[in-house]
């Protein structure tokens, strides 16, 4: 399993994800899954992978290809929009996905994959698009500005509440970092290192981008009082009638 | 969809349910899912369901129409230990399903349920059990003293770093009606009226019964003040060395 979200601000993006990859409970690895891209100047794309691990190393290799290559139809230094660059994404998914599919479907091993990508081409506003599986594409809403694959359940309640348009980019990322740490302690198959990225709008490279592994400092002291908080919270609420 | 807890501690049972049910998007009902019985002295049992309400409904139906039966095999008043009631729960469950099993299939629906069942039969402990569809059962454990079913993610992280064996029952309540706000906010079809029962061991009834509404004072005042909490728990987080 995967935990990747992005939430798209008036002030930029933020990117987060862990690196647990596993097939089977017997065979745990960690690999990155937030994925940046060597592109011309005044674009910038970040992208983030979840499901057959097989799958987003083709698509990001493909990337990867394409952009060395000069004489190329489409690649990450041509598209003209952020949803170019979402459909063609989701071309090269289906692409991987269909090289193999036979032989995958013969071992019951689900080839299917989800990407978001963020970034910004020039002068367009930045955004950030969620990439299905089949290919297709959304972006995020005003009302709720963020895009999550993978596990999203346990990370989604603390995002409602505290993210919209206007948040800053550092307490988004505080945010992230929390709705990360929230997935991990309820599900074994989401893990660190955790990694977190802040682009700030027009400035076409990442102003932060940390790897915080379980005992990194920062990511100990989040942690610590997070959940103290939450205690102190909890123990504020109101008391029934008859105590 | 359906989101229904218990927690199972030294002091007792707190069972609790939301009343949202729906066939499609187009079809919501609110139905309550916390079934308490008309059993002799010295025994308690209450339970909940998730799932096909047609099921559902019938396995509560055949449970009091064994009660009323002076002459069945089996009921909630014969079965001499707890586990003897999970397993007969999962026998009706079983029936219940497979008797419209074929017709069901034809048309895509689904027949299975879930249940909860807590309670006590004399000088046993108190437990809680869960069933799943197909008729087997587990009871929670020291670690992770709860059982949910239904929609079961979004208020699993609080119950993690809440509840433990000695949890009182009051905080426990609690704990069980955050748990039920943070999965009505994110998922639509988990909905009020809320159900908090109350179970002190060895009394052989629930020492109280909530039903909460959204406009219900109580239940009003708690989310307001966790969402006061938490944001506040959210503010006192450590900020990154660069700010």
């Amino acid at each position: 399993m995967t935990y990747c979200l992005a939430i798209k601000l008036h002030a930029g993006i933020i990117l987060g994800s862990d690196s647990r990859t596993n097939a089977g409970v017997d065979y745990v690895n960690a690999y990155s899954k937030m994925h940046t891209f060597n592109v011309s100047e005044g674009r910038i794309f970040v992208l983030l992978s979840a499901g057959n691990l097989a799958t987003t190393q083709a698509v990001v290799n493909l990337l990867r290809r394409d952009l060395e290559d000069p004489n190329v139809a489409c690649s990450l230094n041509t598209v003209g929009h952020l949803f170019d660059a979402a459909r063609y994404v989701g071309n090269l998914s289906q692409r991987a996905q269909n090289e193999h599919s036979d032989a995958l479907k013969r071992s019951g091993v689900n080839p299917e994959a989800s990407f978001i990508l963020g970034g910004q081409i020039g002068a367009q506003p930045h955004d950030i698009f969620l990439i299905y599986p089949q290919g297709n594409y959304i972006s995020a809403s005003p009302a709720n500005p963020y895009l999550q694959i993978g596990e999203t359940k346990y990370g989604k309640p603390i995002l409602d509440r505290i993210i919209n348009l206007n948040t800053p980019l550092e307490d988004a990322a505080r945010c992230a970092l929390v709705s990360l740490d929230s997935t991990i302690r309820s599900n074994i198959s989401v893990g660190p290192p955790l990694e977190l990225a802040i682009y700030p709008t027009g400035v076409f490279r990442l102003s932060h981008h940390l790897v915080l592994d379980s005992d990194s400092p920062f990511y100990t002291r989040v942690q610590q009082e997070w959940n103290e908080g939450l205690k102190k919270a909890f123990c504020g609420l109101p008391r029934f009638d008859w105590e």
